[in-house]
């Protein structure tokens, strides 16, 4: 029996630094058909019907090979969505492979990572992961933009819209930060076609700024896995050079390609959810509760009258599951997806109650 | 515009250390239609029926919401195929997934990674994008296996049966190996349902051994990425820890069920193509070229009256692409795919016109 290379338990075999790693928390997914899910950001429309003709047509030959390792057909259709050429356009296995990839590639041993608190939980959970420093930057009150005039790191995860906040940081004040950093910027856009405005621009014009892009939320694909980052082909070859060979199988790819293909039918579904948000927005302001302005495909609020943990429990009691993230900074506030106009009449209707206005 | 951490040019952006790697070269996949593809180790049969049902069984609402994250059913149906618990089970995007995760799960920054030099070209990338020492050991006069008393390292890429030469280790020299390695020995076993033996067993009696599979090869599913780890509960729980949260998506997990439902024609057609690997062997040895016993779906032979490099681009000309990797020790060797008894008798005939003895 080895001994381990410090001693005989089994621990040992592990990289040290994952002792105190706990590992990011997806949201949770409750089993019960009756439930209504508005706690992990999934679209409630379905995707494109050109997906389920993509999924129809789709034969067992492409499972037999290997998939196209580097994506030419999803990278070139990314690239002339987004004016850029193929070689600025890397896709992943789900966006979290390409935030872990910057990690991988942008930050050496002694440097650090950055990203606002608060922001997209994975953020400090990645840094740990790859065992560098972590350097968090406060948000002002009410989660605005404050960046501290000398500050610079290795690589900075800038989500925009931000979340769980739903708030979006003003395009030329991310430029203007953009271009004092000495290390890349990943505007992370996941929830970009919920919002008024893009940071495609930026991405395009400096040599340090890469945009991140998923199909998991307007295209109603998160179990496709699907993500992309759009930027200067430097930073994109680093992104390739480092990945698994075949990171992205022929499945997601074909079906990437059908949903990229009706870019109609998401922006209606996407308008659709905007209306939706408005509407419950307005509803839950009515009831008294602090609500964020929000341009994703969720709301962020403070309610009144209970704490944020009593009304998510007494929500759940009305088989309504929506997110609430413990912590100093975010522990009074919950995350609410925009569902269906019925999803939130039941959730409004479920505050209503459990918030005491209805009793 | 910004001037970079270390100087004015775009390449500061990135890790230093990443300029040296040369990413890991996938084989060719050649568009023409008529070319017999015997360089990737690809099965020349479909999947089982069964995958065919899955995909049309397959509905977009799977595809709407987050997959399992843990894989839950894939990784009870491996668990009881293999008579472990679920919990000492790690699925991953392609085995290629699991490797690189054992890279930054069981490696510290000063520590080494081994591997046998020649074995899986990928190995040593692995080691230099994780920007830790390499430590290749020597094998032995024919590729046999010779390992120093005294060798230790962190991690041991174990391929088993070894690739590119297709020869298979002994189970009990393997099992001493590990008994007195201090790291963890990932034994990588792609190949091992074309072989007489595999080393689950270890794995299930050792702290420190793993046991990697994919559904690439034996199951026809290369197009898919599902690859999978068995061993302690400790080594997996560390992968688990630090993979992306959704890793393997929801058709991959629906599809790999069905797969591992059907061993039967797995293993059918791992006879089949073992079958046509001792004829094609048979024939080779016939026409004077050097080839070694294989336990896997390929050959590995030294041709005879001319050069590796001189037969490769022969049988290419013959529309028949086979694999030639350049180098000292590998540069005399070809590595030929066992496809189907037709593409066999192909590949043949190229070689008895190629290496002169038709002529």
């Amino acid at each position: 029996m080895p001994s381990g290379r410090y001693g005989a338990s089994m621990g040992t075999y592990i990289r040290k630094s994952l002792e105190s790693v706990a590992a990011y928390a997806p949201g949770e997914q409750p089993r019960e058909a009756t439930v209504v899910k508005l706690n992990t950001n999934e679209n409630p429309y379905p995707p494109s019907p050109r997906v389920l003709e993509a999924i129809r047509a789709f034969g067992v030959e492409a499972l037999r090979r290997y998939p196209d390792p580097t994506c030419t057909a999803l990278r070139q259709r990314l690239a002339s969505m987004h004016g850029v050429a193929a070689d600025q356009v890397f896709v992943g296995n789900g966006s979290d492979e390409v935030l872990t990839l910057c990690t991988r590639a942008f930050v050496e041993r002694d440097e650090a990572i950055g990203y606002f608190d608060v922001s997209y939980s994975l953020y400090p959970v990645l840094a740990e992961l790859q065992e560098v420093a972590r350097r968090p930057v406060d948000l002002g009150p009410d989660f605005a933009w404050r960046m501290p005039a000398d500050y610079q790191a290795a690589l900075f995860f800038l989500a925009n819209p931000n979340a769980p906040t739903g708030i979006r940081f003003d395009g030329a004040q991310v430029e203007r930060f953009c271009r004092g950093f000495s290390g890349v910027v990943l505007i992370d856009e996941a929830y970009v076609d919920f919002a008024e405005a893009d940071c495609v621009a930026i991405a395009r014009a400096l040599p340090n700024v890469l945009v991140a892009r998923t199909l998991s939320k307007s295209y109603s694909l998160a179990g496709l896995r699907l993500g992309y980052a759009v930027g200067p082909a430097p930073l994109i070859e680093a992104l390739q050079k480092i990945k698994d060979s075949y990171n992205v199988n022929a499945f997601t790819q074909a079906v990437g390609l059908a949903a990229l293909g009706d870019l109609e039918y998401m922006r209606t579904n996407a308008a659709r959810i905007k209306a939706t948000r408005e509407r419950a927005r307005a509803a839950l302001l009515g009831q008294g509760h602090q609500v964020y302005p929000s341009e994703t495909n969720f709301l962020w609020l403070r309610p009144a009258r209970l704490s944020a943990q009593e009304v998510f429990a007494g929500v759940r009691r009305h088989g309504i599951v929506i997110r609430y993230f413990p912590g100093a900074k975010t522990g009074d506030f919950l995350r609410v997806t925009v569902g269906t106009d019925a999803d939130m009449d039941r959730f409004l209707a479920a505050m209503d109650v459990v918030t005491g206005r209805a009793s």
